[in-house]
């Protein structure tokens, strides 16, 4: 790719598509000049629009696609109607096919993980991919995941997602040995179920694997960033995620109401103005916008649909970051560090095996 | 008890115990002059401290226990050292002898679970107790179980949850029939864990049992309010709460941080001082302390153990609330209501019983 790095992009994917993602492309090309583009759609929507973003024709190209992915398609349907011939399916196989660096669409998630899945396939050494979340605390930003890939996770696969987390923190956080930590209902032994314990036991002897494993975290070491990576399954994840969020937002309202309630403290909003957007930006969550999926023979980003250019460019840059990175060399090398977990059902050398 | 509410109190739980508590309770007797206390815990230390609150004394009995349940304690083994002889247990005991109406402590929860599911017995038509949180919502109050009493529920203990949180709802909101939800990382039917769609399709079959099933919310719904209550097994509900109150706190940082950044922003704080007060009670999780145990024969409440006088005089006031609306006759009447779910190694009829 000798020094660009190629994005493919699902133009048709979100609220605001294809003007945002597209908008979002020349935003990123501003600091990042060696970015460049696959956009796949609609033609006859994305030439018109291609020449407004000026800047962006030396650098992109347009693909084809007949079929849209809507956010009503159930993932079995999506597949069945777009398989080969949808701009979400094409945006992939750009990836697939060594085309491009990275896959990104704001498309319906659960879609797009069936394609991605389906046609990236699991990595080897890996039984079930996540999607890692970027998650913001008051020391710096962290991982988390899974956040709803997958429902339940049995220790190997939380043993697999916190090879895919660390390495996902290497890429993009220049941490070189990242910390982990294992979300559970305290911070005992003896505490949570037994997947979570075991998980806990094959991860407290590890070493030497490029993450420290720091034992279990809470609820609230979230928001603490008490470690570099969160490690949990996706409903579990899911719920936590969308909870912080939900608190956010609720704090919010009454901050706002609060302000509002009377004259003096309209006056103190008006001084501490400044203070109060940055406050706004620190909590927008287009700053921090993009689930990564983890664990297939390439990088697919899933951008919040109903996001804007500044949501979608966030996106782009972490997408970027990834590839710049060498994510997927960084995960292969993780899954290599780590011992293969013995597999009962696998013959002893003295027998034969069974065709 | 004629009119009267008696309170069982484990005087020596909690880090500020047994001074926050007594203080507490003092507090709570000039909102409800008809509340009664039984203080368990050394006397010793007791008896002098009731002297200090003096308008105590004549609404109050000091009960001995020799032994002191710890936060190291383990629950197996503060059942052995605490049985028969701690405040802890004594607590609850007062409750199953029908002296106190309501038992609370602010001690170790694993503890205090064991003794209370020993002491008191899981209800008829109940497998499980679970621990309900009051969760302050941009709406109202509203209630979330399980938070942590135990990991793991099928179905059935999602429904037995429902029938508790929703007489919870009755007990102290006021409302008639609560609405119910159950937590899950979407609202379309197909999505979630086998246990949370069994549940779902058994309480959507219902009508007349004393609440108003909503079908599936997510973890954002939790800050917003749309249900009264939610419906969750201990594991997630944990770390949701956790999680929440960790956002919070996150929050509020960047906010005393923004606030703090300039000149300007600090004249802007102090105009708006009084607003930003009010937030800060409305964030105090000392004005919602208090997880209800439900689902055994009696009462029993856990208050935060590092809260202060405030903290407990909430828990106090809820524990006071809960009896004086007859929480436990509102819960026996939601069992009856419900239709006995189909045991499947239950004999037929035609058949003998085999002992």
């Amino acid at each position: 790719m000798s020094g660009t790095i190629t994005i493919s992009v699902d133009a048709m994917g979100g609220d605001n598509a294809p003007r945002a993602p597209l908008h979002a492309a020349k935003l990123l090309l501003r600091e990042r000049p060696d970015a460049r583009f696959i956009f796949h759609g609609r033609e006859e929507v994305l030439t018109p629009l291609l020449d407004e973003f000026a800047e962006l024709r030396p650098v992109s190209e347009i693909r084809h696609s007949e079929t849209v992915i809507t956010m009503d398609d159930k993932p079995s349907q999506a597949l069945r109607k777009g398989r080969g011939t949808s701009s979400m399916w094409a945006t992939i196989q750009s990836v697939r096919d060594g085309e491009a660096a990275v896959a990104i669409s704001g498309g319906n998630t659960g879609a797009l993980m069936a394609m991605a899945t389906f046609c990236l396939r699991t990595m080897e050494g890996i039984s079930r991919p996540a999607i890692a979340a970027i998650w913001p605390t008051v020391r710096s930003d962290i991982i988390v995941l899974d956040v709803g890939a997958t429902i339940g996770a049995d220790a190997d696969q939380l043993v697999d997602f916190s090879i895919l987390g660390a390495a996902l923190a290497r890429a993009v956080f220049d941490t070189p040995s990242p910390t982990v930590g294992l979300l559970n209902v305290g911070v005992e032994e003896a505490k949570g179920n037994e997947w979570v314990k075991d998980a806990g036991k094959i991860l407290g002897e590890t070493s030497g694997v490029g993450f420290t494993y720091k034992g279990f975290v809470e609820g609230d070491d979230l928001g603490k960033g008490t470690v570099d990576v969160v490690v949990t399954e996706g409903f579990t994840g899911n719920v936590a995620l969308k909870t912080a969020e939900g608190t956010a937002r609720q704090v919010g309202t009454y901050l706002r109401d609060a302000l509002k309630s009377s004259w003096l403290s309209k006056i103190g909003a008006l001084f501490a103005s400044q203070a109060l957007a940055a406050i706004r930006s620190k909590m927008d969550p287009r700053t921090v916008n993009g689930g990564v999926f983890l664990g297939l023979n390439g990088v697919v980003i899933k951008s919040h649909g109903g996001t804007d250019e500044i949501g979608y460019k966030s996106a782009l840059g972490l997408a970027y970051d990834m590839a710049r990175n060498d994510l997927i060399e960084k995960i292969r090398d993780g899954v290599s560090r780590f011992p293969a977990p013995a597999d009962p059902a696998a013959p002893t050398s003295s027998e034969a095996p069974t065709a």
